[in-house]
């Protein structure tokens, strides 16, 4: 088994997108349902996001936020009320229009008497809802700010689903709150950006660059949208994460007014941020291999397997032992400020497949114990992130002890290892030696350059990888602005950020329209 | 301040509905949405729906049970396989017909062009999307048990919605497992039933009765179900918890077959048990009293909240300095083996505002520093579970390191002792010496024997308390069954369950048949 190329069906270099679908498959991340557009998330890959949750929600309980719960169902008039809102999402909504079903016929469907006055759209976000209840709550700048947060399902309708990347339900965290002036509303657009930021590069270990939106990329109806831009190993850009400052657009339709310490009306400055279980399928295409995934320990669901070589003999006995004490052992120790994660693997089945199985799955030490190891007092693992030296799996072994005593050392070490990784990876592919578009088009126009944007040539096999580009711009607006967006379009790029750190404009110009640059932007395609 | 009478506007003994409505209002745990029959739980309710959570989740966890997520919508198909589940649910469900709107005439609306082709269903539960995997799982008995569970939101459709007790959309835990044998399957059924009994006795110090529903209270498809009671400070049962042993039913209608170790083909038995956000509206009507609610520590968001008295004088900072002293201490200290949860409350606003604020919420101790505590080393506080002595507000006053050191065992006691008068309350109130119909009529047909059953009167005010009885019968099926209900219903009672620990019946006759009687039930109220 040690000398297989590879342990997934496909690989990266193949075709990029069918090695997604069978690492999301292979590893028990998720599953289609049969419902168009709707996944089954799997015990390991809700156990990833479960991971990703506490970890999330004690970053947002330390910044001051509380969490609440809000309807699924928004009456249509709600959304109806912010006009720029209603066109950005008015086109991908789940209606309900019914409230009961009937059998006629023997056929069962929506029963006739029962439908609703009003139809409700299953939320694709709760801005609207939510401000109505801000409207209700919000008296006096002694009730500002208010700093919600909810953990939810929502629903926009997907024509061209991808488990984790794009479903039509998907489950994510939305923040919601309220200030009294635009520049602590800011702030905390600001401070939930960079709370995500540090959790991706951090916990996730997947390097990401932070920056704002152009206008024509913002969330509908935002003033401002902030996001965290992560590199997959196609070279694509992964949106992983937006923070909004929604200035009083959502307060004017809603009105949520607040009696000022001066004892005048003014109008709340609103912010929402959130990410979703789309980060899975960013920590997959950052990390994954052509073994299957790699899992950050500080997100693995468990840390350390212990898989038993048992052949039907005696001393099988003392190996399933020895496995048990070890997970013990190793569980009696902390990793990241919380106990190790460990497991003794005693199902039925051949070890090797169970090695397999939790390699593929991304455990960063898969430890195998045989007759011989208990003999030594030893342990043999596989550390996931190395796992083979050559074409060959690369065990290692040391006394129980030492291991044991190593063991949070050593998920340290392949934390830092696996954003190392990724990190010289998203550096080494921003390109910032392409200043005109002529530039641009030579570097992305050769092996895909089609204006086909419709997407349907994503799972095609082999596209040449292409990173992101830093370029400058001059921030064009109106017509100016449409016509870039068709340019770029025409490369299948689209402008992902304005980095929050700029490097010095030296007299660059737009390679747009060759006038003085106002800023950088990186550009790049994306999911 | 002190000599109020209640901090409530209305009290039990007044209008017990409208003193639960005035509670849920008044200590910040939910509110009505704008959406019929959906509520938004704000950040005090759902902080207390998150501990449940943890502590549930742990414990699935060490019954061996896995997380995972299905889709919110159910294609309609998929519902019509099982017959009387349908049937069960057919009149209460949320139908999804079309996935866009578009802008018609200024008017917002469903799009004709985007109607689906089979309707969906918002999940009223999962059996029937899960069962489905199962079916794609589920290959051989080395599958088996299959073991899940998932938090979500369900809707069922309620004409007459009440928050937490009964709302069209509601937070909720399901758990669906699969097993080889019918033995096995109700194993786990009663297992899971004695994880709820024993969370609602422990962290909830919610007494309850556990036991099996008669055939015609049982869940839409199952062969058994059986549930945890719990009774309300009104006298009336609220269902807290139910498990369902399915059988092969969801099997047969899903095709979960699996290979057994003998080779051939065999059904395979499920299970489904949950329990919901109906239990916050359970610990509210345990334990609260006309100054709010009583939150047992172990399930408080905060279990003590320090309010500072300032009165804008120079001693002010050391006041407050004082305060975020001792809430350090006693987050340093662990009750019930996790941190102590202390909060130093520093908003803007009148202390004495603030105390009532928090105990109204329940918090179970609530301590009030001035100047004088500060000057004398030592914490004043009042215990929430003996607020008062007579009219008036009790103080205790403690040195502040024998508070500290004292406090978690402080809160040990104060759960207990919420434990202690609730089971006394449900232990005082089961009648056992009714022994025929015309008893039972005695008992609960005074105030309110009519034969409206609609519930229209719920709201009404000052129902005489009655509690539960405990009754022999025969375990009637069919014709004999429907006039068994129909005769509770003119007294609106219901059969709540058989209880598991059943009392010897000693020659007892059925009341409703005078046949000898086969159990004994319990007949209540029930919300």
């Amino acid at each position: 088994m040690t000398t297989q190329r590879h342990a997934l069906s496909t690989t990266r270099a193949e075709n990029f997108a069918a090695w997604y679908q069978a690492i999301v498959g292979e590893a028990d991340l998720a599953e289609e349902s049969g419902v168009r557009g709707c996944m089954i998330i799997r015990p390991w890959g809700y156990g990833i996001w479960q991971r990703m949750q506490e970890l999330l929600d004690r970053r947002f309980r330390e910044t001051g936020h509380e969490n609440c719960y809000f309807p699924l169902f928004i009456p249509l008039s709600y959304i109806a009320k912010e006009a720029e809102h209603v066109e950005g999402f008015a086109k991908e909504m789940a209606v309900v229009t019914h409230h009961r079903l009937k059998m006629i016929n023997g056929v069962l469907q929506p029963d006739s008497d029962a439908k609703l006055e009003e139809p409700l759209v299953v939320r694709p976000t709760s801005e609207t809802v939510i401000g109505a209840a801000f409207q209700r709550w919000i008296r006096s700048y002694r009730d500002l700010p208010l700093l919600l947060n909810q953990w939810a399902n929502v629903v926009r309708w997907e024509m061209r689903p991808r488990l984790f990347l794009r479903t039509s339900e998907f489950l994510w965290q939305e923040g919601h709150t309220a200030h009294a002036t635009a520049e602590e509303a800011i702030e905390e657009t600001q401070r939930m950006l960079e709370v995500y930021r540090s959790f991706a590069e951090g916990p996730l270990a997947m390097p990401v660059v932070a920056g704002e939106k152009p206008p024509h990329e913002r969330f509908p109806g935002a003033e401002n949208t902030f996001a965290i831009e992560a590199m997959m190993q196609d070279g694509k850009a992964l949106q992983a994460g937006t923070a909004h400052y929604l200035g009083t657009n959502f307060s004017r339709a809603q009105n949520i007014r607040f009696q000022t310490e001066r004892g005048d009306l003014a109008l709340a400055h609103t912010t929402s941020w959130g990410v979703s279980t789309r980060l899975v399928g960013g920590v997959v295409m950052t990390h994954g291999d052509d073994d299957g995934l790699k899992l950050p320990p500080v997100i693995a669901p468990r840390q350390i397997v212990i898989v038993p070589i048992v052949r039907d003999r005696p001393e099988d006995g003392s190996v399933l032992e020895y496995c048990d004490t070890l997970a013990r052992e190793l569980g009696a120790g902390a990793a990241f400020g919380e106990p190790v994660r460990a497991l003794a693997d005693r199902r039925a089945g051949r070890s090797v497949d169970k090695r397999w199985g939790w390699l593929k799955r991304g455990v960063p030490i898969v430890c195998e114990i045989g007759a011989r190891d208990v003999a030594s007092g030893s342990v043999t693992f596989i550390r996931r992130d190395r796992a083979r030296k050559g074409e060959k799996i690369e065990f290692a072994t040391l006394p129980r002890a030492d291991f044991v005593r190593g063991a949070p050392a050593l998920l340290a070490e392949i934390q830092s290892a696996l954003h190392a990784e990724a990190r010289a990876r998203l550096e080494a592919n921003i390109r910032t030696d392409l200043v005109s578009f002529a530039d641009l088009e030579a570097y992305y126009g050769g092996s895909s350059g089609t204006t086909d944007t419709s997407g349907a040539d994503e799972s095609a096999s082999a596209e040449t990888f292409r990173g992101w580009a830093l370029v400058p711009w001059s921030r064009p607006e109106g017509a100016a602005l449409d016509q870039v967006e068709r340019q770029l379009k025409s490369l299948k790029l689209t402008i992902r950020v304005a980095p929050l750190e700029q490097k010095p404009l030296e007299g660059h110009r737009c390679i747009f329209s060759a006038t003085p640059a106002r800023e950088w932007v990186l550009v790049g395609r994306a999911y």
